[in-house]
């Protein structure tokens, strides 16, 4: 695989202190040329459910190419494993926490390594910052073309995941969960647009109350609530010109129902 | 004009999900070496008059030849246009809903073009991310020179505008408004400094009050409010190490008063 | 000092205005292939001591020849100098408020120098943004390479300074503080691991509690406050999935107790 030399950084650290900065640093020892992009590091504390709906949903914008830094690591400093991922053209590289398997969805991923701290040259971990200590220069490398996947560990098999989809099951209604409630309000869902037929029979159902379905924001009266298909293609609950959450009292995990009338 | 190859964004997306993140991506696959600088991406949701005031401000200090993308866009999906403007040397990208009409002030602008999708190959739009299906592409191609304004779409004019400053009616009071209240909870006003005399028979009057003029931050007292030019020459009023907002109980939209004595 | 390209900016600016863009603007129109990477913009606002900090522990993990720009600036506009300061290999911008004392920790800098604003061609500085006018446009001369420190003005001493660091007096218990309580809600203080002797009869002592000491984050058990070196090697106060701040009720300034049974 080509690298494109682009780096994302998805984390849970925040921004009020240079704990990402600190990251970009060793990056940048390894290679200085790379081009980095902040996803977001406003994923909850430890919500790895909410890093691996992003990052599945995210990557398929950049080129070909492109290394993935995923670092939501409750379990830093113990035995939880650090893997490489190839799928689709693009590397992912984190802690093996499950953030990986919505990825692929139940297909075999093309290469998965398990990083060895020896051969990256990372002998010395702290055991409370592995996304600056080892996650960090093992993606600088990968971007940089430096070491291919298969030179940074032996084979190994993913943690059982978090699949963020929620199964259909034949002949009961759809129901699905608020993954993300975003910066505007909108509650955004699980389920995807090609598991709705979004025809005037089909009902979405949050919070006890059916909201209409629309195809964009514009077309809410002020104040209404919503539903459509958001910007990455599942169902989203929306305000025009308002917070869904605060006019629903809904909040992450709340359910959300799809029934045929 | 020569691109300069910097892309700034501004938007009321937030930093908690990739929305910014994913619109990077997009102008990084049409302009790979793109230099992309944030302005900010906490404008208070759909506050097109508070995009306007900083887009005007900020702008100048980029070298000529950069990219503004501005996507405050309540309308997305709608039927407002998408537009691409040139003015002294920069040009602008975003939807049309008058957040440029303060850059011009009254004068024409060089150049505008209403955004043909069809010409920049942005065929499938989403109906609610308008930000990375069609204004982040347009941004990467006039950016990196691929295509110029003229073959961006057909000339149009533009939407009526906030244009944020305050009128002058000679003989009253100038009256004017809190366009922002900032991160240390200054007092960003709409009225220009050239509008003002700072002279000691000018008297600077909010919430009842009046408050007394300097030169700096330092030369307030501890706890005093105080007015002075702040730093993109506009009036502001600010407390020394502490919050004038909270002091003063003033809001954003909140009017502020000049008289002479 | 052969410059790396890269420029670090840390600031008390946050994010919702355009401030830090604006000098990432001043930066580029002087140097065009800068490197910039945020270290944080959410110092509280004049935390000089929290500035200190971060500086300190952070610059160590850049590219030799980077060139740090730490502007946390209560006093811009009055007579407190404008300073640049060699350090191991690196370069250091900001306001001589103290927040470059703790880089040195009593050793003598190899170079500092007062900036000379005519000679950096900034004759019209603004009262209120230094920032942008003075210390953004000599970071971007000394990281390109345009300028050497000895060009940018005259030798001076630095003013006396926030150390950080808390002294250790022989026989006596150790006494330090929260000097930061991140994102997390950990608790991270001044106390250099150097200091401790993290043997198992060395009591850690926090709002009246005695908090067990642990290598890692995954060691404590759910809801548990322990004591840990953190990823900057300070003593650090955390809880399992939860915020130490919280549960101890403790906030930044807060003394925390090393003592030998």
């Amino acid at each position: 695989m080509k690298p494109s030399g682009v780096i994302t950084l998805m984390t849970d650290f925040g921004l009020s202190e240079p704990y990402v900065g600190v990251m970009k640093a060793v990056i940048l020892g390894h290679f200085a040329s790379a081009v980095m992009v902040d996803l977001t590091h406003e994923i909850p504390a430890q919500d790895v459910a909410a890093a691996s709906f992003w990052v599945e949903r995210a990557y398929r914008w950049f080129p070909l190419g492109t290394v993935h830094l995923v670092v939501v690591d409750p379990g830093v400093g113990s035995a939880r494993r650090a893997v490489v991922l190839e799928h689709e053209g693009h590397l992912f590289v984190g802690p093996d926490n499950g953030v990986f398997a919505s990825l692929l969805d139940g297909a075999s991923p093309k290469l998965v390594r398990e990083i060895d701290q020896r051969l990256v040259g990372a002998c010395q971990l702290s055991p409370t910052f592995h996304g600056r200590d080892l996650f960090a220069p093992v993606a600088a490398v990968l971007a940089s073309g430096a070491n291919d996947v298969k030179s940074i560990g032996a084979a190994c098999e993913l943690a059982p995941g978090h699949p963020w989809r929620p199964l259909r099951v034949p002949g009961e209604p759809l129901e699905g969960r608020v993954i993300v409630v975003d910066h505007f309000g909108n509650l955004i869902t699980d389920i995807e647009a090609c598991l709705l037929d979004m025809a005037p029979q089909v009902q979405v159902i949050v919070a006890g109350r059916t909201v209409p379905q629309v195809r964009t924001y514009a077309d809410a009266k002020p104040g209404q609530c919503v539903a459509l298909v958001g910007s990455f293609d599942t169902l989203e609950i929306a305000a025009r010109d308002a917070s869904a959450a605060m006019l629903l009292g809904v909040k992450l995990g709340d359910r959300v129902f799809i029934e045929s009338n």
